[in-house]
This record gives structure tokens, C-alpha cells and sequence, in this order.
């Protein structure tokens, strides 16, 4: 039927099969090989049957998007996936790079999710109905001092503060500086959801605020949401409201 | 086999079927009564036998969040439907705020979709694979001056910029403006791209530079995404570098 292969960059939204997009699922069960980082094969292992599986490390992005490549041209559908939205911070920048790169002459469908920034505000309530910076706390691959610089920027400017990578076991100080530097502009008592598997199993959620944020577990699996100075927590719930006259 | 009323806040992403969550579905195929604004009911028209449909005109939000607390207090299961993400200047806030008010004891289940920027990035290729902030010109609700503070701030800290409801019909000096105040950090020849109708039906892709963004047309149906320093056009994508060494 398919004489040309085909990569499908697949972003999986959350993890549950209920928060995935139909063309995600799909293009997974159209793949004959799955490609990603095995806790993402993990979360969709009831479909991988009859399929081939290449699960790989972290920090190995690269020498994945060049085997995706390397089966796409052996005439195969090759699937590589990740969490969120393959778009943000995902796989889709990095296999364009690749495909480029190397000058291959291979199909490439992104297909969108639901980044991890959504998933967490529809647990805590309706945070982000107002203007928003994303920001990841990982200085792997970017100079801290600019990570800063945005920080400084995007609370300055009031935003609602989706904080991505916030601290993993080797990178701890990143989130306290970020703090920091939002409490300048931020009052304490600003409300903060930290979100852990947010809509997948073994979801946490934790409503406080600046002041006292550093108080909870946060770690890889966590998105920190900051609110604008007109959010508020009601019954339990953080809402930044847009503006409606009620 | 329900006795108790029931709000589903559903974002239905892009618009098209393939994109929706198997939760939107599921919630949307449960619902007895749909109430949405007639653009998105028209989306869903095929979901719709034998249930009630309520459709209302922009600008109705406080009334349509009403009138479902009502349907709901009547014991009914109930979706308020709009695109993109209910999270993301959608009506999962409005809707919780109405709840509050009123003291109505209904559960609300806010299910998150895929936000229009989202869609936007997967079609042009990869320009929001860093750090990101999310404005909307609309200043319908919000003082031009703080949307103004805001996009400053993100030019400033050299932020991917989306900008949602970037013009309508009798509001058009806003992205003028903004590409002004962008122009004063950015350079002229920065990748933007202007996504009409993404993911959907009449989808149109242009990918142009900030010096000429305004040459094309630009409407309340369109997403706009200004680049980063790194982001460059190859191919005809857009592709802001994450950092990886090829």
C-alpha cells in the first residue's frame, strides 16, 4: 500500500489515552515503528503490538530523530513521540533539524497536543485565562543568565508564569532563584498551582502561593503555574479572571 | 441513571474531529443539552441528534455560563463548548466565577484542548520550541496600555511571541502597534508566521518577517507567531532551535 515512508512527530498531550488527539492515536496504530523515550512507550504500550519498538534514553534526541530518519527512508511509517505538545520544548524542532540536516527526502507530519501548561490549569481551576509566558527551567541547552532575563521580563509584565523542567534531582537552585526574582515584581501572597502528572494517573495538585511554594515537592514531572496580580483562589480553585462583568 | 446535573467546560482545539480529545468526544456524545457560540455548535453539528442545542452570539459569555448553571440545576448534563483550550482565554473561567457567585452546588469538569497557538506552530513547523509568551490584543476586557506593557516586556526578554485575536473587523491599529513596539527588540527580518484557520478547514499558512508581516491578511480566525532571536525559515518552516548539537 506505502511504498514511501512517512514520520509522524507525535505529541501525546498529558499521557491518558482520553486527553490524546484521534490523529495522534492514528497515526500511532498506522506506524510500523514507534520511536521515543520509554516512558513515553510506556504510556501507550497497549498499542505497540506487532509493532517495532525502539525505546531510548534521555538526553539521546538527536541519535533518535537520525533513526527515525534511517527507518523513514527504508520505506517505513515511523512514529516518534513524546508528552505535551511535540511543538513545545518537544521533538518536532529537532527533527526538522535533523531531516534538513541530512537533506532527506522523507514526509513529515507534526501533530499537535496538549501541552503540559493546559493540562495543569484545567486541574487547578482556570489560571491562564489571561495573557502567559511559558518558560522552562532547564539551563541543559540555555544559558541560565537568559532564563533569568525572561523570568525578570514575563513578571514585570504582569504575566501568568507557566514554569516547565522546574527542578530535577541534579538541578535544585533554578526554581528558588526564579522565585526570587518573580517576588520583585509578584506579591508574596500571589496564588501558585504546582501541578504534578497533571491529568494522567498519580496526579497531585497543590494550591499556595509565592510566599510559600517552596514549601512542596516539585520535580520533572511538576508544571508551576504563577498568576497575574488579579488572580485569586476560590473553593479551592485558582482563577485569573478575564475581565466579564458578572 | 444520572439524578445530578453536570457541566462540561470543553475546549474543542483546532475544530477539526481529528484533533479534539477522546474526552471532548466522550463528554460532548454524554451531554443532554450543548450551549456554545454558534461558530463552534456549527463544528459539532454531526454530535448533535437528540439533544437540546443552545447557541448564542459573541459577546454572550455571563448569559450562556447562566443559563447553563440552570441546565444543570435542572438535573441535566451539560457542555459549554468553545475552541482551542476552555483554559486558555476560553470559558472555563468565566464559567467557575458564575458557579461561585451563584453558590450553585454543580460539578464542572473543565477538559482541556489543544490551544490555537498549538495548532498554529505544527503547520508552520517548529517555532515555539522555546520559551514563549501567549498575548491577545483584544482589548475588549483589558486596557491597552498593560497589553502594550506586556508585548514590550516579551520583545524584551526575546520571547516567541503568539499573538491570539490579533484583529477584527472594527479593531485594527493593535497589531500595528504591537509589531511597533516588537520592532524596537526584535530584527526586522525575525520569522513570523501568520496561520489562518489551522487544523482546520480553509487552513492558510504564510510565512513572512516582521518588516513585512502587514502586508497580509490578518483576522480574528488568525494566530500570529513572531520568532526569537535563533528562529530562522528553512524549507519553508519555521524553526526555532531548541539548542541541540546536530
Amino acid at each position: 500500500m506505502h511504498n514511501k515512508g512517512k514520520i509522524y512527530v507525535i505529541g501525546l498531550g498529558p499521557g491518558s489515552r482520553e486527553h490524546m488527539s484521534k490523529r495522534a492515536l492514528d497515526a500511532i496504530l498506522d506506524s510500523e515503528v514507534v520511536i521515543g523515550y520509554k516512558t513515553y512507550i510506556h504510556l501507550i504500550k497497549d498499542l505497540l503490538d506487532e509493532k517495532e519498538v525502539i525505546d531510548s534514553g534521555m538526553k539521546k534526541e538527536v541519535e533518535r530523530c537520525n533513526l527515525t530518519i534511517d527507518k523513514a527512508l527504508e520505506g517505513k511509517r515511523v512514529c516518534i513521540i513524546s508528552s505535551g505538545d511535540a511543538g513545545v520544548y518537544g521533538m518536532a524542532g529537532i527533527m526538522l533539524e535533523v531531516k534538513y540536516e541530512r537533506n532527506a527526502d522523507v514526509e513529515i507530519e507534526i501533530i499537535p497536543g496538549i501541552t503540559a501548561a493546559s493540562a495543569a490549569a484545567s486541574v487547578l481551576g482556570a489560571p491562564m485565562m489571561h495573557d502567559f509566558a511559558v518558560i522552562s527551567l532547564s539551563d541543559l541547552l540555555t544559558d541560565w543568565k537568559l532564563i533569568k532575563k525572561r523570568i525578570e521580563c514575563a513578571a514585570k509584565g504582569d504575566f501568568i508564569i507557566a514554569l516547565y523542567n522546574p527542578k530535577s534531582k541534579g538541578r535544585v537552585y533554578q526554581i528558588e532563584e526564579a522565585r526570587e526574582i518573580i517576588m520583585k515584581y509578584k506579591e508574596k501572597d500571589t496564588p501558585v498551582g504546582i501541578v504534578r502528572n497533571a491529568k494522567r494517573d498519580g496526579e497531585e495538585v497543590i494550591i499556595t502561593d509565592l510566599e510559600n511554594m517552596l514549601k512542596y515537592n516539585i520535580d520533572m514531572l511538576t508544571v508551576v503555574i504563577i498568576g497575574n496580580s488579579k488572580t485569586y483562589v476560590k473553593n479551592g480553585k485558582m482563577i485569573t479572571p478575564r475581565g466579564y462583568q458578572l
